[in-house]
């Protein structure tokens, strides 16, 4: 009699962005002639730039070409790429990560998922709350919770609560945690962790031989220079963290599917017997078992990000999404809301008015203004009360979505 | 302290295919003379097909232009892929599976792997022997083995063993098991399963509850009309199987990155208190949330090989391929060696002459011969006295690889 996986059935059927697209559905259905604003899930609608078309049109030529054509590539990526990650997003920041540090695969949503394969069922969990879902779920599904109570929050994991007193950056844990999950520019909230944070969390990681899992999937959108990128920014992190990057947002590749992971050479976990085990290695070894590298014509397209005409497109999208973003903030504030974020990250995080719950306000601009938001409580017990706008959209639509919102304020 | 999933220890240091590089590179640097042969990984040659190529250019294009420009795809797939795969892999053969049990991956080794996220640890686990070592080494790295034995075997898992008495077809397993890996044709003997002997699997499997996970990465190689290319060719399977399939031999895409996996929805798992649980839905679950769909311009190149300009190209490679798996068991054969597969797969299986060990066979081809193929013994203990021989290598090649061979018997 074969066996399921019965974490899986601790998860909440109503996962976040289904039940969005359900309501969405729904009202859509009932309504056919209301043109919706879809500023929920955060994916691009920008196309793709001159210089990474033409470098993956260039690859697709190299594929049908006998003398040029590739079959399986490095599980860990192509040199091509790992040397540019290592060269553009690290070294030239005065920050030492090598090339064969860098993991090039094809997602982060991945990466942060299945990084979870090379750990043990024993370790303590601290995941920020509100926090993009996978984190929390994938914990799940691994068997490493309970069951979750009313309001979603699953026993045996550590949340760290952002809100408002502390600007939606958690303090340390209180409790002895094993493995930290930070996400700074944060999804949902918007908000930087600045270097005395990182500092403060290296720090705290050390000194309990704690591993932070980073995601920095939006770095791309810091604007303030005193911010750090990379938590390897930060004095002895290479001995605590693993940091997951993404080129979904900042070069328009959701659809493409690339992103990388930087593991330290120097990065260490303990076994059972108290031996230290390089987990370079068991990740080495797990995606060169369980993966087989992202795609050819992905991984040229990325390295064009690299190139000085790519540089510049790159920068030529993230302030149009990041001139979204302000007009977001400024149009909703003077429109009487509370917001935060939406200077260094793509998301404002909004109090909702009037006391609204998450999913009230949620169904109050979808009925009233026909704008699609993600409700903060589908990002965890402590964004209740709250609600995320995402800035990747048309000028034009943002523009629409404020004039609609001020309207039903 | 942040622990590691010891089970990774488990695993043996000299993993097959990374071994086989370390000696071939040892011996290229010793000899910087030779010309080396390599017919050891089952890497295709030839260069992507006119159809695939141009649809792959058109996507790019789609995606520069914010008209047509796509995010985020489905995590299940485009339904233009998984339509033409459930129409022309299954429904055109008598099979019925609907598109909605079809889902698009980044790679068959990814699937075989993750797969075993949706079961639970109590599963005995049954592998055929010889096999891809993938299935053995997720499995350990799952924590469902012991550790290995001298000749690598491990603890718990239960080997179905394929030898030439049995024609390399192993028998139904002798005591009771839940997880049952086949593949077929077969990586790495070529040998092949008849409709009889897959209808008893389905028999036994419905009889004891287990799951058939069906390896059918190799189906577009059968040339024999009578073997079935899909486990769904046997009545009532459906109940009892998964099925996977890749794009990587058949159109040459092993670095460009599609497979599938076939999840009926009728198909049930068992949870700890005796409730049925759909595999379907737990597959989606871990798909949604661990996984974000293949890249966009990868689908719309696969769903080119269902034109019928992509259809005839795709026949073309394999019979190109198959032309060199011919040439391969006859001149093997005509050299006096005893030959197994290359006829509906394109692998050849040989029995080492006089009595060698697989590696000292490998270590001979090599250092004599310039030829590398890859030892019996790296596919399990079944396989020592054996060697496998790709046909994936351009006419030159094998035409020089078998004179060469030749020299050196």
């Amino acid at each position: 009699m074969v066996h399921i996986n019965h974490h899986y059935l601790k998860l909440r059927a109503g996962y976040l962005f289904p039940e969005i697209a359900r309501r969405v559905n729904a009202f859509a259905q009932a309504n056919p002639q209301a043109r919706i604003i879809r500023m929920g899930i955060g994916d691009v609608t920008e196309p793709l730039t001159p210089a990474i078309t033409k470098a993956m049109h260039e690859a697709v030529d190299e594929m049908a070409q006998r003398s040029s054509f590739k079959g399986y590539g490095p599980e860990q990526g192509y040199g091509f790429l790992r040397e540019a990650v290592a060269e553009q997003d690290f070294r030239a920041r005065g920050v030492d990560i090598s090339a064969d540090e860098i993991f090039i695969s094809d997602g982060s949503k991945c990466d942060t998922g299945n990084i979870l394969d090379i750990f043990g069922c024993d370790n303590r969990i601290a995941i920020s709350d509100p926090v993009y879902p996978v984190y929390v779920d994938t914990n799940v599904m691994a068997g490493h919770t309970g069951p979750a109570d009313e309001s979603g929050r699953f026993e045996g994991l550590v949340y760290l609560v952002g809100n408002e007193a502390n600007g939606f950056v958690p303090e340390l844990p209180s409790e002895p945690v094993d493995l930290i999950y930070l996400c700074y520019p944060n999804n949902p909230t918007g908000t930087v962790a600045s270097r005395e944070t990182l500092a403060r969390w290296v720090q705290y990681a050390k000194a309990s031989n704690a591993l932070i899992l980073f995601d920095a999937a939006y770095e791309a959108f810091i604007s303030d220079p005193s911010i750090p990128h990379s938590i390897f920014e930060i004095e002895g992190a290479k001995d605590v963290a693993v940091e997951f990057r993404s080129f979904s947002k900042s070069i328009g590749f959701t659809g493409i599917r690339c992103a990388l992971t930087v593991v330290p050479k120097q990065l260490m976990g303990t076994a059972p017997g108290g031996e230290r085990v390089s987990i370079h290695q068991l990740w080495n070894r797990r995606q060169s078992t369980k993966f087989n590298g992202a795609s050819y014509v992905v991984q040229k397209g990325a390295a064009a990000a690299y190139t000085p005409e790519g540089r510049a497109e790159m920068r030529g999208l993230i302030e149009f999404y990041m001139n979204n973003a302000r007009l977001l903030r400024e149009g909703l504030t003077a429109a009487g809301l509370t917001v935060f974020g939406g200077v260094n990250a793509p998301y404002v995080w909004v109090r909702t008015p009037a006391g609204l719950g998450s999913w009230e306000f949620f169904d109050l601009l979808l009925s009233k203004a026909n704008v699609v938001g993600t409700p903060g409580s589908g990002f965890g017990a402590a964004g209740e009360g709250y609600f995320r706008l995402s800035a990747f959209n048309s000028l034009a639509n943002v523009q629409e979505a404020l004039q609609r919102i001020r309207g039903v304020l």
